[in-house]
């Protein structure tokens, strides 16, 4: 059976792997009766049937003609007539927008012909000669492959400094025949004239789009796998640019930047859609249309609570008043802030147009992270120098970078930047994704600057029209100062003020809102969430950011103190017992602080320690740089105490040197070949819960070891754990109850789960090590080539930041599985990093962990993400 | 209900477990008719019970007493009696064998009453007291821990030279008299009188010898189990010691060092038996007998047919002759060299006694190892300065150490050692360990030296009497020559010549026995052995050894050559494609030439080809000599083009230096991010085998990606082996059939193996690195605590020699079932060094693999191994 390649708007049901996004709505739009113009659209098949064989399917253009038929028959036009012809807009429709990153042509059926026609139906010439270069200039460059910039520069000496309204007639037929010489100049042939032929080929160029530079950037960015393909919609033109009764613009059913209910929005009188988006003339609000146009502004207040109370979301939709008429050009779903993502939800389940469940799936884990960033010290004195549209909140401090060259080369030497640029293009993506905020003199809250910045959740001001950037001098410049490359600027997303000079930032605090969100997700989620912290300041700030406990203590952190770094090298380098034993009961006394701290803050929640984990040699001083200096001393012919001490150092250093420290002499094989260490961590750790809990504090001690990979190694390093608790509970006359687990980092303790079990009070992933081993990658190595096989498609990402569940997962599983097969309800958790990202937090959840363990600042992610896993797989829990 | 603590020989079916070896076959005899001395069986049990609890059971000494009157009533005499006692040995037997490690007490029952009992039975005053001194010298040593040698001073000061047979009856009053005050002085307590206690003193001695160190030691050294305990035998004492009528011998039914059927085996006259095991006089041949006593003879040559009919296996037993009547002590399955294993085996075979099931079980594959050993040059001139008896076959060269601490220190010196002592101890056990060879001045084929060296499969001349060693001198001398610590010595353990130097070794030729067996061995071989060679002489000598095929090449040791590594650091440090280029054309031809030579030996054979599998840095020189360089190139203020180019060098090592090289940047991920190596390899290998077929070769390559973690990696080599593959085809006109496989060394290739089997045709276990990931183990660096592990019984072996079947193991086993669930039928091999290690090889049957591969000389062992496990294994297999 033939394929269907092309559709007609509304002929086929809602589908947007078929039709992408753009194509969906249309058909949805036009079924619910909203007045959108006709058109139909190519499928998302015929482009991957490009993409995969080199050419369209053969039977295309006649199921496009058939399509065609049907739309001049709506539109009463013809396409191609030169009496009455039929314009038509080309444009892509991805199933996950891309904004700004696929190809467009409007105004396709304009020839020397046909443009009689339109000015006869029109009665304006002028329109169809601004149409007609319009078409000239986009296809030019969209399909032909003509530079835009040599475009600009014709227009640009026709205009001689005036705006593009007031050009002439004439002037815009000398443009269009200056447009066409270029063309054939640059391509070597004539611009096509033929309809169908510029139909074509505009097809065609979209298609190609699917899988230029800029969009593959964008689509690795963002997550969007490489095979969807695009869709194309083919649309009869309606005309903004008719003059002063016509205009188009671009809004959101809600504030996108703050969430707010408000009408939301920007139009140009006079302008096709492109002009809006592409930040050439900075736009007017919305509201304006009341007095410019107050019937369409009537329709489109209407269409605002229409639209949602349909797609029961906000929406970003594209609107053309074509001579006081109507049109809705598109829908989608407005890509919004972290902090609008939350009002949003709220309000919206608050309004009852979404139930709560709804709401907690509204926002998306990740984009959290944007409500944690750093904000403006409210304290500070700011000096303000302008002020410009507040696209995107939060706050960015950084040097002043003019390209998105600058932005990459100044980042990589770990500046921070801030992107200033007159406008945003799709060529600025790079740079805009290492800055910490863009700053652009023109384009509205729809331009491209916003809307992507908005998208990585970071701080934008645009249409800031009080600065002019000079991007090829390297200058800005506010009334008389002039600002260079790198200097210091601060921005305020959230008001749109740009501040001269390096404001402080402070930590964020969260909207009631946000609190409200997190606690309909709370009564949703069904696994813990624990952080990992290592000093009583992370547990406390991780605590006010929800977490229930701590999944991870790494106590080897704290002897890396100026106080406690010279003990540890005491102890390493003591020649007998005695020495040893000094510098441990230094020791003993500061980790007993330490452990009292943490027990304190987590009054009342458990606390998991985990006894020294990495290997000796970590502690004393680097190999290599020994080695140069006594070389150095030799060669001095240095014979002093120096040389003999360093020698001395060198020979321990040397003797604890590993050829694979990854894999070598550390964890419990630590506690076991020396398990004096052990012992003592034991005991600072039970004594600090005794003095704790004598003060009414209500301590949960989990003493967690490290590194095991047979059952024997647990029982042994249990064995002594018990035996120094015994001795110190009989010392002070007191008893704490504590348990012993430990943590699973190796394949062999996963396969043996079973029977490391017996000995396990509870067990924790290290899916650091975990996945180290299971993959054999070093961390610190693996870097080199993992991005190459990022790139060649061997790995979908990054297997230590989100869990790879084919490999590194199965063993997860059967953990879980061997263990509570031993010991049934047993507690397991997980405290690699991976704990705090949404994608694996789901993982494991889907398998059944007590707990996900990660960073403070992760913890609310965690937790949305594990109720969000809770409402979406009802049931399926192991 | 109570346990039963003590068994009647007899009693108990016969049970090693239950009864120890010793008792057990003590039993058997008694039930089969054999002439043995009554008495009884203590169990292990009972030791387990003393071990565990620290004290006897309650009621053992009930039991013991109960057993004895038993005793009592079948001799027809008391133990304690004055009249006619009863007297007793008593001797441990653990389940299995530890010759010379473990306590004996004879004479038991004897005090200042019953000796006159025992002088008016024997009517021989003279036995009595030599047996009373032997009781108090025994005891006094075992027992009450004196030590032996002041024992021996007050002999020797009796003696004054002569031999302990010429001592009166007055000088052994004496000597008892001086014993007694001696025990006095040095326990504090006289010597116990009682019998009973003297018994019980005994019983307990040998329990506690299960845990001595040189018991331990010996165990550790044979892999016995430290849990087993051992039983206790009683049982009446038959005298060898009662003048030239008597006399006590060791006998084996066949010669154990070379497997000949002949009367093996040495008595003493007037004696008993711990004089001929221990060496202090040297014993005569068996066939020597016939003249002495004709009539025992007669009954001993019997009994040599009698216990082969019965035990269907060689025997080693003690016999004692009372007065003229004939007595078997113990008999146990003798312990053999390897070539006599062979020998025996096949004999018995062809006899009829077995079948060659049987005969192939019958020899410890890890034995074979002893018919690889070099043998003495048959073409040199021997400077033969002593000869001694053929104890253990083999040949040894090395320097001559004097004491088990000098030899140990030499071994670890890493010098070859030949241990000279006048006659060896259970002390000895470790310096025998290190040593190449044994040879001593005293004892027979049945001393202590034979025994142990047998068992360890050592070269050993024993009773050489040609040389006078001075132990404390360090000296040994032959004749007129003096021969000091470290001199050159050489040993022929098949014959027992002592040579003078350092005689030239060649490599051994099989027997035509072996050579039998081995035939019966493959036609039960169910599993293939491949051999992993490097270059065609090993491949040659693997092929000779049985090899079918190449199981791995490993290609980066040929890029290690003289000729090849400049060129290979070439390649790496190129600045550009074309340097590259240039380097691997070089490379290309060496190793074309490499491949040709290993397909030609293998003709007919399958060759598994691993491409390049280690970090580039392993090429360069290394990181922190060149920093030392450099420093001091700096210090001297040396500015000259050698500084320039070390720090060029130092570059391109510091960039590819990494932190854990074993999970870095090799294997397959080279081939990734530098394909052009691997594409030459592939070239090279592909090139060799049409010009080998253009020979009429058969070639059969088997081209191997190392280090596949991700389906995904091999999809992708594999398709640029295909393409190179096919344009070598094109070039050359000629078409070679080859497969593309993996390695399996990670435990996600295993937990993915379904999907990398898509793309492998075969799969060839690396469990050397995957026992590295899967424990997280360095193996340059887990020595560090690997031998505390197995200290502290956390491992029972070192799993880089045995498989871990418990985790190593459950991941190969997914794999073999994942790979062919997805490729019915699909080869998977093994190429890690366990690959040639008899309980490995017995896994790899069981998980259905299709062949082991492991080095040339480790082929016969797989072999006979493989056969083994289908014999042990019928229908087991997976």
């Amino acid at each position: 059976m033939a394929n269907q390649w092309v559709y007609l708007f509304g002929e086929h049901e809602f589908d947007k792997e078929l039709l992408g996004g753009k194509g969906a709505n249309l058909g949805e739009m036009t079924r619910v009766g909203f007045p959108v113009p006709e058109g139909f659209t190519i499928t998302t098949e015929a482009c991957r049937y490009y993409i995969n064989e080199g050419s369209e399917p053969g039977d295309l253009d006649a199921q496009v003609k058939e399509k065609l038929v049907e739309v001049e028959r709506k539109t009463g036009k013809k396409f191609g007539d030169s009496a009455n012809p039929l314009l038509l807009s080309v444009r892509s429709g991805a199933k996950i927008s891309m904004p700004g990153m696929m190809d467009t042509v409007l105004n396709l059926g304009l020839n020397d012909e046909t443009i009689r026609g339109l000015i006869k139906k029109s009665g304006n010439e002028r329109f169809a000669f601004d149409s007609y270069r319009r078409l000239i200039q986009m296809f030019g460059d969209v399909v032909l492959g003509v530079e835009h910039a040599k475009f600009e520069e014709i227009l640009e000496s026709h205009k001689d400094g005036r705006k593009d309204t007031e050009l002439s007639v004439e002037e815009l037929k000398q443009i269009v025949k200056d447009y066409k010489e270029l063309v054939e100049e640059e391509t070597g042939k004539p611009f096509p004239n033929s309809p169908m032929e510029q139909l074509s080929l505009a097809v065609r160029a979209v298609f190609n789009s699917w899988d230029t530079e800029r969009a593959k950037v964008y689509r690795k960015l963002h997550g969007i796998p490489d095979d969807l393909g695009t869709a194309v919609n083919v649309q009869a033109m309606v005309f903004g640019n008719m003059g002063e009764k016509s205009g188009t613009g671009v809004a959101f059913t809600r504030n996108p930047a703050t969430g707010a209910k408000e009408h939301y929005g920007e139009y140009l009188l006079n302008a096709q859609g492109e002009d809006v988006v592409a930040g050439i003339r900075t736009p007017h609000p919305v509201d304006d249309l009341k007095k410019d146009l107050p019937g369409p502004y009537a329709e489109l207040i209407k269409v605002y609570d229409a639209l949602e109370k349909h797609y029961k979301d906000v929406q970003d939709f594209e609107f053309t008043i074509e001579e006081g008429k109507f049109y809705l050009l598109q829908t989608r779903t407005g890509k919004r802030t972290a902090q609008a993502a939350v009002k949003i939800a709220v309000d919206m389940a608050d309004e009852g147009l979404i139930d709560k469940e709804t709401a907690v799936m509204r926002v998306d884990p990740n984009s959290i992270n944007q409500l944690l960033h750093e904000q403006l010290d409210p304290s500070a004195e700011l000096n303000v120098i302008a002020q410009g549209l507040a696209a995107s909140p939060g706050a960015a401090v950084g040097k002043i970078a003019f390209t998105a060259e600058d932005a990459q080369a100044m980042a990589e030497k770990g500046e921070p930047v801030v992107l200033v640029r007159n406008e945003t293009s799709p060529e600025d993506i790079s740079g805009m994704a290492v800055a910490k905020g863009i700053l652009t003199a023109r384009g509205g809250m729809t331009s491209h600057a916003a809307v992507v910045a908005r998208g990585m959740g970071k701080c934008c001001i645009s249409g800031c029209s009080d600065i002019k950037v000079n991007e090829k001098a390297r200058k800005m410049t506010v009334g008389d100062e002039e600002f260079g490359a790198e200097s210091w600027i601060s921005l305020d997303g959230g008001t749109g003020r740009v501040i001269k000079g390096q404001v402080k930032t402070v930590p964020p605090s969260f909207s009631s809102d946000f609190v409200k969100l997190m606690k309909w997700a709370d009564s949703f989620r069904k696994m813990g969430v624990r952080t990992n912290a290592d000093t009583p300041k992370d547990a406390k700030r991780a605590r006010d950011f929800g977490a229930e406990g701590i999944g991870l203590t790494r106590t080897e952190h704290m002897f890396f103190g100026e106080d406690r770094l010279p003990w540890m090298q005491k102890m390493i380098l003591a020649k007998n017992a005695e020495g040893r034993k000094e510098a441990l009961s230094h020791l003993l006394e500061m980790q007993r602080e330490d452990f009292k701290g943490i027990f304190k803050a987590m009054d009342g929640l458990p606390v998991t320690i985990r006894l020294l984990d990495p290997p000796l040699h970590e502690f004393l001083p680097n190999h290599e740089e020994l080695l140069v200096e006594i070389t150095a001393l030799k060669i001095k012919g240095d014979n002093s105490a120096l040389l003999k001490e360093k020698e001395g150092l060198m020979k321990r250093v040397a003797e604890l040197k590993e050829s694979n420290p990854m894999l070598g002499h550390r964890g419990c094989r630590l506690s076991i070949t020396m398990p004096d260490v052990a012992r003592m961590q034991v005991r600072a750790i039970l004594e600090a819960a005794i003095e704790c809990a004598a003060k009414g504090i209500d301590v949960k001690p989990e003493i967690e070891v490290p590194l095991v990979g047979h059952a024997n190694e647990l029982k042994l390093v249990k064995g002594f754990i018990d035996e120094t608790a015994k001795k110190v509970f009989a010392e002070k006359g007191e008893t704490i109850s504590y348990k012993v687990g430990t943590m699973i980092e190796l394949p062999r303790a996963c396969l043996t789960a079973n029977e490391i079990a017996e000995y396990a009070e509870f067990m924790s992933f290290g899916t650091n090590d975990l996945t180290q081993t299971t993959f054999g990658f070093s961390r610190d190595d693996a870097g080199k080539f993992i991005t190459e096989y990022r790139d060649k498609k061997i790995l979908d990402g990054d297997p230590f930041a989100v869990i790879d569940r084919n490999g590194v997962g199965q063993l997860m599983e059967l953990t879980v599985k061997r263990g509570r097969a031993t010991k049934p309800g047993l507690e397991v958790g997980i405290c690699g990093e991976q704990g705090g990202e949404p994608d694996s937090v789901e993982f494991c959840y889907l398998i059944g962990l007590s707990y996900v363990s990660c960073s403070p600042f992760r913890v609310p992610i965690a937790r949305l993400a594990a109720a969000q896993s809770s409402i979406k797989h009802k049931g399926l829990r192991k």
